[in-house]
């Protein structure tokens, strides 16, 4: 697998996302009645890649994909917990950020989905907050600088110990000269409305801010002694759980390891196919429509746990994307297929939007939109191919609207004798999947003309053909079997042959229509800044502020501005 | 001064923003009654730098000062006009865009610095459009690729030959491995609304779209045969101008030469006064306030034209902005400063106010709120101190507002009888001059309690000293003048050592708290990942495609995709 160069720790040979708390090294996970403890206490040694110490409670990617599987196990485990303690394990230190000598030793590429993964691990905890109703608390009980801020901002309330030592601090632009690229810009003023020249200052100093100004410039929420510190946290615990809206119900569901099955051409999980053709640069994933109906119940579903079939495609899909984005970095198009049934797949549809209410169907639509907007925001071509014998339906439909191209096609295939294709639109199609920027994938469609957004709700549950879903603009092209071949061909092989950095910028740039929300000023505005950065001399070349750090020799600029 | 490297033609030593029609080598502006006619036959010798020529209607910097200046000039001077037909001079072609051979021998600040001119000039085309009345019609004659293209998008209407041949293209991904960066994936999806998946199909193509479907996909208005296309373009033009909201009466003003002397250290105008200081990498432009009356009426103004105090002040601030921004890379820091009666300041905005039915004075208004938005797009650290002797009231009083840090001197200064200052604030700071995005400054500055808003409001008219300004959030800092020289230069000796890509990358971020427009998404979104596509290796390297195009070798790409 075409890693970034470096070698991974302890004879791995890909990058994992697939976790769970029993082999945390970096976290630890404790539930306490409605509250739980997550502890950052970052092993050193426990890093990701060779050749770097994670001190100080830096991170890797490794530390956040840890991360990332506790706030998930939060929602689907434990349906009673309504706020969440984000805690240092360190004494008088909360984190110190992203590891520095871990990004000067890393690719670009590996950067860049560093931070797009790190983020998304953050909208992840606003995500649970807002639509989980599990509260963030940050204490924050010594330095908290870069990241270890940025992980803080994306808490609901922070808490900083009033020592005269704990700080919060952004120092990227004076220490190293790039940004705080996880968020930390646009939350400092989209979500704590930080005045932006209180900003400017707080972003040039190295040393950060305490006391009582970290708290009248809404850095932080409030300072506490720290004699009193565990008693407020306490109390802050009681008022959050109290405002809560979590309304979960009985054990939760575990969510068990998927079974995943890795080749050298592919990745095979229950319900999801990876076909991997590195010549041609392209992944094929294909998802498959349950084999059986969906229960009768949410009893029935929550006694599926993970094996109820829109939570599992979700999982599954959601770590093949991740594993394609960061460990084959040279595959161009992701290739969406589907085989099934697609009346099985209205039917889960259906199950959902009957039970939305219910804590566990709200977790698993949720689940679902942000593997969703994990597609979004994935820089690769994303291509969507509905043929004879597939199940676009609904949810599933979702993956035809998400392609930067979609092709359907007319009829049957000769010598083939599987029904011709069919897209069935759901009431998830109106609703349930917002993209990061506020609009559902059809509203971004139909921009032009809303009235054709209401045209397609009209023909919810109703069978669509090709030629009809061109006709509604359902998909790019529809094509019958005498083209069909040569047309996507030619398409998959012209496309494979551009710049991949054109295309990452293009399709950054059409996928997102219209508004802007703070989720996706951060993936636009703030992450391509961060990447041109990335990629500039000044930050990262011999001479730069991330090659000389530590050496005790000052970086040396091009002092131009552009 | 500090140019990037290459020659510019015929002995020219720096830039020049300033010309007029009679010096154009590369538009024709006709006005007619109530339509005018800019034609753009793009003289291939006359290219700003040596060593390219101007082929097919091709473009540089020089033929987009020409553009911008006829634009203004016909808000100002021509006062009658309704609508303006863009249109080319050139048989069969219309423009083939920016030149590439500039492009490819261009340094990174200077293909930023570019786009960024020509971005504004593009948004000034709308501008004039919705608050002028000056409706744009394109007609498109013939080829219209890349920032052809995208000038096209930037009218109200877009009218094609229909002749099998005339076709509109952003052939920058599949040809340059660069983005249609001036604003042309924007303005696709966001103003035409193409359709996403439509938009990528387009923007992939290197022919273009012609005739029918590019009617139907949005990206033209309508195709009209070569025999009744005259006729058609003047039924719109009569069509454009009924429904043009243009009011102007007379004869108009004319923009005469700005009084401009340039020395090695600086740049003095009437009003404005810049003084360069090379070596702390600052330019200190102060602003003088009338030293009389505002006339007793808008007749007075006329009679005044490009001498009327507002008018003078926003075209001298505009060239020294510009001026800097292309031809003083290296400068890290405008500081800005000013100095004389604030209360002549206030009688202008008042004056200002109480005629901004007028349509000069509609034009004078819009012309500050580009140049203010120019300034915020700087990619200069932007200070302003207010010191005794000054004059920030009102509109001057913005440049604090777009300030990344303000400081205010508290009393007066130590041997200086010169009064404390005072900031004052006029109607002018409360909806005349929105930032791209779309809020005020003020808006912006006090988005975390908007009711800090109305406190500052219900002090218009007020002398509000350092303290008050403090208190009310309108400064980032007050100092006594026994701190001042040492806070405001270490700071300034600071920032001027960091690294001028991490604070530009900070300032973009900062400066614009809230929502995006699509005019803030084109400098944001679009021109972050232009700016790091431009950096990128594929599309600048020795192999990369703007180098190898034309030579007939293929480029060769790293085909990771990031």
């Amino acid at each position: 697998m075409a890693l970034d160069g470096r070698k991974l720790a302890n004879g791995a040979t890909f990058i994992d996302f697939q976790t769970e708390p029993s082999k945390y090294r970096h976290w630890k996970l404790d539930v306490a009645g409605d509250t739980a403890t997550l502890t950052m206490d970052v092993d050193e040694n426990g890093g990701l890649f060779e050749g770097y110490q994670l001190k100080l409670n830096s991170y890797d990617l490794g530390v956040d994909i840890e991360l990332a599987d506790a706030v998930q196990r939060l929602r689907f485990e434990h349906p009673g917990v309504k706020v969440v303690l984000l805690r240092s394990g360190k004494n008088r230190v909360f984190c110190a950020g992203a590891n520095i000598r871990m990004l000067a030793g890393s690719t670009h590429a590996h950067k860049v989905n560093f931070c797009k993964f790190t983020n998304e691990t953050r909208n992840g905890l606003e995500d649970s907050s807002a639509n989980s109703g599990q509260r963030f608390i940050c204490v924050v009980n010594g330095t908290a600088a870069g990241g270890g801020y940025e992980l803080a901002l994306a808490a609901d309330h922070i808490i900083m110990a009033d020592d005269g030592a704990a700080a919060v601090a952004l120092p990227e632009v004076p220490l190293l000269a790039v940004l705080p690229g996880t968020g930390g810009l646009t939350r400092v003023v989209d979500k704590r409305k930080v005045r932006r020249d209180h900003a400017d200052f707080f972003c040039t100093i190295e040393e950060g801010i305490k006391g009582r100004r970290a708290v009248q410039w809404r850095l932080v929420d409030e300072i506490v002694p720290n004699s009193r510190l565990e008693a407020k946290v306490a109390t802050r615990a009681k008022e959050f759980a109290a405002g809560s809206k979590r309304a979960g119900e009985g054990e939760g569901i575990a969510l068990t390891p998927l079974t995943r099955e890795i080749t050298d051409n592919g990745l095979r999980y229950g319900c999801v196919d990876v076909e991997i053709n590195r010549d041609a640069r392209i992944a094929t994933i294909t998802i498959k429509a349950s084999e059986g109906e969906p229960p009768a119940d949410v009893a029935g579903m929550s006694a599926q746990g993970a094996s109820f079939w829109p939570l599992q495609v979700a999982r599954e899909l959601d770590d093949a994307i991740l594993h394609l984005r960061i460990n084959e970095l040279e595959i161009a198009m992701l290739v969406f297929k589907s085989v099934g049934e697609g009346a099985r797949v209205v039917a889960y549809d259906d199950f959902i939007e009957a039970n939305k209410a219910h804590w566990l169907v709200n977790e698993i639509r949720h689940t679902w939109k942000r593997v969703l907007k994990r597609i979004d925001v994935t820089s690769r071509t994303l291509v969507t191919l509905v043929e004879p014998g597939s199940c676009f339906a609904g949810t599933l439909a979702e993956l035809v609207f998400a392609a930067d191209r979609s092709y359907m096609l007319i009829g049957q295939r000769q010598g083939d004798n599987r029904a011709p294709a069919e897209i069935v639109l759901t009431a998830a199609n109106f609703g349930a999947y917002p993209m990061s920027h506020g609009l559902t994938r059809l509203e971004s469609r139909f921009q032009a003309d809303p009235s054709e957004l209401e045209t397609a709700r009209a023909k919810t549950g109703e069978a669509i053909d090709a030629g009809s879903a061109e006709d509604l603009g359902l998909v790019t092209f529809a094509l019958d079997d005498i083209d069909w071949d040569d047309e996507v061909r030619v398409f998959l092989e012209e496309r494979a042959s551009f710049s991949p950095d054109g295309l990452t910028g293009m399709e950054a740039n059409l996928r997102f229509v219209g508004p802007e929300t703070m989720e996706s000023k951060i993936f636009s505005r703030l992450t391509a800044w961060q990447n041109w950065i990335f990629q500039r001399p000044n930050a990262v070349g011999e001479t730069g502020a991330l090659q000389r750090y530590g050496t005790g020799v000052k970086a040396q600029f091009d002092m131009t501005r552009v």
